[in-house]
């Protein structure tokens, strides 16, 4: 095979056409077998194939630097940039991340996991380029989907005043993870249709010179727009027109089923492992399904991710105008839904934990300030469900639980996540976050309280003495688990579900100091300026001694949710060790 | 005055052409006479005064719903529903807020004073407003200088997709805070120069219908405008075209400088209390374009405020291409920082305490997953700078600090932010932000250190035991009070200074717990997710007590500073009444 032969991007350089067109095919076998077998994502680098050989064949990485938009694209440069075998043997599958990662390769200059951000990383390797008196291209490849984020914006409307060499490819292949939302994609569509002519041209309208290459599959096309642009000394968008999931004719039909992939059948498509249980995403678009039928105000939002509480096509089209899909563009989805609920309307935004990041401002200035009563869902909050650095699920209780006037919400269980849910949909005081639990459903064992009026009233779930554990959403089970563990050594542990992450049920505490000597608390996500320093805070002037546990502070990386619990003591037998040891 | 018989809306709509004319004379006059007397926006608020009349006489506020864009050209608004007692009597001037406000009026619908918001919170007024089916305008209102923020851009993307009312008026007086920057901008100037009608047109090319309004303070011009669009069927952009600044000839002319000013002398334009210290601010903009000349890989950045560091337009000047304005758009900046240290650049972005907000995906991911070098300038980060609810500067600590690789200092006086600056350019390991200490420099009379690569290491600067007081940033101050008072009484504290906001010296804290029975912690700001509470988790499991002076999680609006810090026991003689108490 060729690409054997690619150790660098100089290999490409020396091969002819035909050569490259043969590498094409055999970058897309093994994309789809590589992605099949291990998961990952299938479409965007099916699409991407010819553009990255012909941008390795033109450009002369590391000198000329290309940044890759979110990475979803960045498979077919790895390839071409000594990681090939990443690809070729099963056994060394997980040697690359499936992001851009400057510690596998110098052609890779930043860890990028989030969307929107290549025009501005990679404006900044212009700038810096410029301060130092360098040369060389700088180039951002930018999707279709990321330029409805607002950073991809600003970066856009800042690089059109730079003045020097800057290259910015946006690969259209008219498709978000879902189907994309704004009136930019208006544009783009006309763009396409008038080979790149139309009047309007928001590119242009950006202050942008413009270049379209209708053909963004084919290598001649390509290599020629390529080199038209290569030393450009001024600021260029290179539009090209692909196709997404190109070479997979299961991908090319259903283009968002094959965004991403977990382990598939090439022949069928079909999962090899599909989800059998019930999850608390699946739980939630059916169940706010059934009370938008009865409540026609009730809105769902998402923004760009529909498929990650498991909004089907299907369901998006039951909902009707009571699903918004506002595109990538976090920060409008938090300011829409406190537009929404001030009219009366109720808002659930749902959104990942490590997406919900990029609305800090919004969730502080359009939401809480205003304290409108929207609802956010914040999903796969925990320190085991996303295990890449960018996709880290580990901060949202620090970013979200020290907002005034947000009320912080963290069920246990099936039926207290569905009745917190209803409930905030009736509640008119604040706004309302729920930290939705993760994997599959878990019944309650307990009754249930059905109104959260009353803020800040923890859940007594078993009175002991000597030792308090407030099991946090996630980790209340582990809190039993705990609690298990003490009773068998004969402590009586009082075990609490605290249900508030923001707030501090200071009554209880101060009733607990009484004949409590200890109190530990267990969540599921980042130390630092989450849930337990609150309460090591609020005992800190009295005898009582705290244990916060939750994870130390580190960005870390492809990680095992098992070792890295270990590592922070997240174990029901090491945490129950403490605590015999701290009550001494 | 016709203004005195303007108790509402409806009051506008019963006034010929003639007398809406003389209205606007008089606001002007009003205007004028307040914002030079209390200072408050001027610029932005003179230039608007004809299309708010003209608003109000075609639309039916409030079941028509404007949202104005930051607030800083709602003072006409004001005026017209209800309020306008607020600026015809000096004794009324503080009763209402330089913000928009829903506890003052029907009229308003959000707090607002962050930019580029109203068109997503407007969006949800009329999404809300189609859920319920309900009827009536909703009409945002934004400024050109806000546009190329993130959210403004996301929301008109959106917006084009609603198909139903909704109507942007864009109020384009050529200039943000400062200047404008970006390619946008050319944009806007062809739409002008060309009557509304050049090819490439921004608003259109994201799917928006248009109008041009080029006599954006003539009144009939407006109104004709305004009931053209009024109930339409569809999202449309009204774009006016406005003199900032007009009717006060030195607003007119230097727009940047009355852009907002403290009280002036209306004859001569000159401030009535001019600073005559050096600030922290002037000391930062006059050493770093000292440090730039020395070195040309040094980069000032500022998301469209260059003033609240004393960038004015010569040192500007001055600095060429090491100065880069991004417009308002802290997301790009701070990414274009990574990109520039990733480079070898020396990139110094200067931003306010409330502002950084903006941008927390961004620090997390674009800066600190890379753990580029680039150095954050928080400006202003105190309980005591900026007291409306939208600007206060209390999170910073809580946002910043909890980041894993960004190192967040905390100087305590001229010299050691100096030397911290200095260092931080040179440093190549990790991000450094800089919590900038507020008002007049303070001399040091202490030596400085000046290597910081030794991480989380505290300064002992008086050593005692039984209570040790960890004096942060600003409150180092207060705890040399605090320390004295104590001292009075005959209790030696220990006194430091913890210089790292981001991390704690784990083994100072250890050995002080031989002979410290009490650690008291002292930040200008939340705390909640602070500082001090990374010092209760950490003696949490111990015998030492604890406890965190901060200001306690509430959105507080012009308040009192004093009474402020009062409220939360930051007051020396307070403090060391606790801490002899806790001492027992």
């Amino acid at each position: 095979m060729i690409i054997e032969s690619i150790q660098s991007p100089a290999d490409v350089k020396r091969l002819t056409l035909e050569e490259m067109q043969e590498l094409a095919v055999e970058m897309r076998t093994l994309l789809i077998e590589k992605v099949s077998r291990h998961g990952g994502h299938c479409g965007p680098n099916l699409g991407m194939v010819e553009a990255t050989i012909a941008m390795h064949y033109v450009f002369d990485s590391p000198k000329d630097k290309i940044v890759f938009d979110i990475s979803h694209q960045s498979y077919p440069h790895k390839m071409l940039t000594g990681r090939a075998e990443a690809f070729l043997k099963a056994a060394h599958y997980d040697d690359v991340s499936g992001y851009s990662e400057p510690t596998e390769s110098e052609h890779d200059h930043f860890v990028i996991g989030h969307t929107s951000t290549s025009v501005s990383l990679a404006g900044g390797l212009a700038k810096g380029r410029d301060l130092r008196g360098e040369a060389g291209n700088v180039i951002a490849v930018i999707g279709d989907g990321s330029l409805s984020g607002g950073e991809a914006l600003e970066g856009l409307d800042w690089a059109a005043e730079l003045g020097t060499n800057f290259i910015i490819v946006v690969n259209d292949n008219q498709m978000s993870i879902a189907e994309n939302h704004g009136g930019l994609y208006q544009n783009l569509a006309a763009l396409r249709r008038s080979n790149g002519t139309c009047s309007n041209n928001l590119f242009c309208a950006m202050g942008l010179d413009y270049l379209y290459v209708d053909k963004g599959n084919q290598l001649e096309a390509l290599i020629a727009a390529f080199k038209k642009v290569k030393d450009i000394d001024h600021p260029i968008v290179v539009h090209i027109n692909t196709l997404k999931g190109k070479g997979y004719e299961k991908a090319e039909t259903d283009k968002e089923r094959f965004h991403w992939s977990a382990p598939f059948n090439i022949a069928t498509g079909e999962l090899l492992h599909p989800v059998t249980v019930e999850t608390y995403d699946e739980l939630t678009a059916s169940h706010l399904l059934d009370v938008m039928k009865k409540d026609k105000t009730v809105c769902a939002i998402t923004a760009g991710t529909p498929g990650i509480w498991n909004w089907t096509p299907e369901r998006r089209q039951a909902a009707g105008k009571q699903f918004v899909d506002v595109g990538i563009a976090e920060e409008h989805a938090v300011a829409l839904a406190s537009g929404i609920a001030k009219a009366g309307g109720k808002p659930v935004f749902g959104v990942c934990s490590s997406f919900i990041q990029r609305a800090y401002d919004q969730l502080s200035q359009d939401l809480c300030i205003n304290d409108n009563p929207a609802t956010i869902l914040v999903l796969w909050g925990s320190l085991t469900t996303m295990t890449d650095v960018t996709h880290l699920c580990h901060f949202d209780i620090p970013l979200l639980a020290n907002i005034p006037n947000l009320v912080y919400l963290a069920p246990t269980n099936r039926e207290e996540y569905l009745v917190m849910l209803d409930w905030s949909l009736a509640y008119k005081e604040h706004p309302v976050a729920i930290r939705v639990p993760v994997g599959a459903t878990v019944p309650a064992t307990r009754p249930v309280q059905t109104d959260y009026s009353e803020l800040n009233r923890y859940e007594v779930v078993e009175r002991g003495k000597d030792v308090t554990i407030l099991g946090l959403g996630n980790f209340f089970a582990l809190g039993e688990q705990v609690h298990r563990l003490l009773q068998a050594q004969g402590i009586q542990a009082t075990l609490v579900n605290p249900r508030y992450i923001s707030g501090i049920d200071t009554e209880l505490l101060d009733n607990l100091a009484a004949d409590h000597r200890l109190v530990v608390t267990l969540e599921d996500g980042a130390l630092e300026g989450g849930f337990g320093e609150k309460i090591a805070r609020h005992y800190g002037p009295t005898a009582v001694k705290t244990h916060c546990y939750g994870a130390r502070k580190t960005f870390v990386d492809r990680y095992s949710p098992q070792d890295f619990l270990a590592a922070n003591r997240l174990v029901d037998t090491m945490i129950a060790e403490d605590v015999v040891r701290l009550l001494g």
